[in-house]
């Protein structure tokens, strides 16, 4: 897919088919992920792929445990509010049930470790939709990158002790009627732009 | 170009031809920025779109005045070190004299400031790429969010006051024998990857 058109039509996706994502896909998904650019050239971007669905299920158990235990307060960020209300009311998948859930960590005190992690996953999005696959970008780890629970579970799989969880990618087959990601752009009445001189 | 062929070709440009970026171009690279995914779909990266020479030169003085005053700590991040070392050398371009400068900024306090602009900046590389123009992620206006001398420069340009800049990118026709961007790509030995299930 070209280039402008994979970025215009990237969409999240936040329903999917119970069908795995097979190896020669999920390894070009990474490696643009790989790609991504680093401050200094640092690449100290670490991938977790997580395809266990046992895996997927007791995280997604334990994110709704520590998310039921937070409080709403004013002024909160709208998505993170609304992650807790679900996580309270017992229904709430943080991973959407993606198949592939790609964690992207990186080191603890790492000033660039967000912008690291943000192009990885922006590369991931682009590579997925360009082959047909459906992805989200998931917050929610790196909301609950203080929670010990969360660190520990993480640690488990292979996250170091001297990284964090910066934002994970959702990917599967969309749960559509061709199997593929809505691709109709969204309109942008955002992001506005300044030219000067 | 293919989007996989465009993450994986990407470089950093930091030697620009004194040659104008043409509109066309331009406002691909800057629609690709806009077609980021934001955080709850905010969208309010604000895109500052600097072309005038006398702007651009005069950004660059007052960056060098800033890292002149600073000093070089001991465990600093490397490329700050540099770029204070370099300002205290009276020889820094920051913007490596480019002939556009992008600053995105983002809304002071917002949480997924960092991460909309780097999506944002991440999209713009590859659409330069792609377009065969050179870009290079530019961390200096981030690091200097604070200098009060920056900001007053960068709200006369139209930065918000509830605004500050998370980066920006350098954009520009290379200094290499075809003008275009260099593209073996680099190898990846870091960012290691972690399969689990």
């Amino acid at each position: 897919m070209d280039v402008f058109e994979a970025i215009r039509s990237r969409r999240s996706t936040r329903a999917y088919q119970d069908v795995p994502v097979d190896d020669d896909a999920l390894n070009h998904v990474i490696e643009a992920g790989r790609f991504a650019p680093s401050g200094g050239n640092n690449q100290t971007t670490h991938f977790l792929v997580i395809r266990s669905r046992q895996l997927l299920d007791e995280l997604a158990d334990l994110v709704r445990t520590e998310f039921s235990k937070m409080d709403v307060a004013e002024g909160m960020y709208r998505s993170l509010a609304n992650a807790i209300r679900a996580a309270k009311s017992g229904r709430y998948v943080f991973h959407h049930h993606a198949p592939v859930l790609i964690v992207t960590a990186n080191r603890i005190g790492y000033g660039n470790g967000m912008a690291d992690c943000a192009c990885a996953l922006e590369n991931m999005m682009l590579m997925a939709n360009g082959l047909g696959l459906g992805s989200c970008w998931i917050n929610q780890l790196h909301w609950l990158s203080e929670s010990e629970a969360v660190c520990a579970f993480l640690r488990r799989l292979g996250m170091a002790e001297n990284e964090q969880a910066f934002g994970a990618l959702s990917l599967g087959h969309a749960q559509t009627s061709d199997g593929l990601p809505a691709r109709e752009p969204l309109p942008r009445t955002g992001n506005p732009v300044t030219f000067i001189g």
